[in-house]
């Protein structure tokens, strides 16, 4: 069986991590703040797909402890990823895979140096919130598309170590689908997350007033055409059918604050750059300006600043 | 001696209105919801240039018991300006002059149909807000510039009509200066507007915030500088310097709220259509699309349209 190590035991690599000890896969947890806890009452997952509560768990708050692994899975939130040079290179032996479980853009470039390519990029559709240290609230969804990652930027299509890890995690209960091109996957889910996460910020607005106000659903769409721009400049193709399906989703889904709301609401960073610099930076590079995105980039640096300013943390 | 109508005796009305009286001139108040309290009590102006307590005034809460005039001084928060039809028409006598004294683009081509094309414009360069029923505070500045309208659009020149309304204004001790050119020195004021009263109320800031955080003020230099593209397309030229000096001229300014974000916190309507809608429509008629700008007038409809669902009025 593969071994994992989980970075970052909140949310994502909380519910995924749990989910992935509990079908018997050896797992290591790195926590910080929440390692106490965790280490001493266990790891609790509230979830659609049936409650976990762990209390034999590998769980560190030393990155130089922990083992070698097979898998190491990235689930901090992007605004730590400074962190992953120290983190990453010392869990990994000659054929370990990094996998990366966030969004946004420009994830997998520096640490595929690491691991000589071997890096996949994982995307979570799911609703999931740490309510506490040691306690993941999981309420909807939960679907990874996984892809892997090539330096030159081109399609992996299906390989090997893609069905290895979908494997792995459709054991452990996951619904996972696997993906022949991580860059169109990724632009994909920006389509949602760009206006989505964005808005909801600067307008302080759940998620279906968002899709169904007449003015932020025509500036929703305006977003996402820039973010289906964006794709087209790294020749990846979105088309006009699936914006207005990502936008009919939205008006059916619940209300939900999105997570750069609750990271807002909360006084943390807001993944900015990842979801909207390093788009806007790509696209820029290719010779192609997103001005709309770049509004809402300017906005959202702003109010981030702002905000960290007024918050204790 | 010249009759002058004023309507709106607000901020703007109540001081140009109060100052012309003060220097002679015969000066018909409309008042609507004060009316009361200025027949009763009189017109109250805090101003740098002197304070003012007024009590022998013509109050009028009915339009149609005012006088025709030989100017009438329109001073309404645009988002009244639907009750210009009914107000305006009453006042006009053979060559009595209709005299804008409002933000924005587009408001004098309904009032040219009326008056055949004896409509002034101001822009007023003033820091005032009403207080209170019949008390104005004027904070700081108060300079009009004044320009002439012509429904070809085309540049009036300095023409006898501007020169004799300055000429009032300066015996009232108000600082005017006419100019060749409205449509210019509209858009030249949507140059400051567009980007301070915007983002003041999106991102809850004030002006000197504004101009001087980085993201902010990066972002208010390309909203200037798609003002001065929509300007272009007018075939009016404004330099780039002129945007350098607005953006340095507000950090050297006092810390202010803008009318829109004051009205914003009132739960006031917002003059969304006049100062973005306006502009933004003129500009694709001429085919140029104006993307920076366009995300900020969805932005503030939708928040003009939520503030005024959770406020009393």
């Amino acid at each position: 069986m593969r071994s994992y190590a989980i970075l970052g035991t909140g949310a994502i690599g909380g519910l995924y991590g749990a989910k992935l000890h509990a079908a018997g896969f050896p797992v290591h947890f790195l926590c910080y703040r929440d390692y106490e806890v965790v280490k001493t009452q266990g790891l609790r997952v509230d979830s659609i797909w049936g409650n976990l509560h762990l209390t034999d768990l590998h769980v560190y708050a030393d990155p130089q402890k922990m083992p070698t692994v097979d898998v190491v899975i990235v689930a901090l939130k992007t605004t730590q990823n400074h962190l992953l040079a120290q983190l990453i290179p010392p869990l990994l032996s000659e054929n370990s895979l990094v996998l990366v479980l966030q969004n946004g853009l420009g994830i997998e470039d520096e640490i595929a140096d690491w691991v000589d390519e071997r890096v996949l990029g994982g995307l979570c559709f799911t609703c999931s919130n740490k309510r506490a240290p040691g306690y993941v609230h999981h309420l909807d969804f939960g679907k990874i598309t996984l892809g892997e990652y090539r330096i030159d930027q081109q399609p992996s299509g299906i390989t090997p170590k893609l069905e290895a890890i979908a494997a792995d995690f459709s054991q452990a209960g996951i619904p996972i689908e696997v993906l022949p091109d991580l860059l169109l996957a990724r632009w994909k889910k920006l389509v949602w997350n760009i206006p989505f996460n964005g808005l909801s910020v600067v307008l302080n607005a759940t998620t279906d007033i968002l899709a169904t106000h007449p003015e932020t659903r025509a500036l929703a769409l305006a977003l996402m055409r820039e973010v289906q721009t964006g794709a087209a400049a790294c020749d990846r193709q979105i088309s006009d059918e699936f914006l207005a399906e990502m936008l009919e989703a939205t008006v059916q889904m619940k209300p939900y604050l999105t997570s750069m709301k609750l990271d807002f609401e909360a006084g943390r960073s807001l993944e900015v750059e990842a979801i909207f610099g390093n788009p806007l930076r790509t696209a820029q590079k290719l010779g192609v300006h997103l001005p709309q995105i770049t509004v809402l980039y300017h906005q959202l640096r702003f109010l981030d600043q702002q905000n960290r300013l007024n918050s204790p943390q």
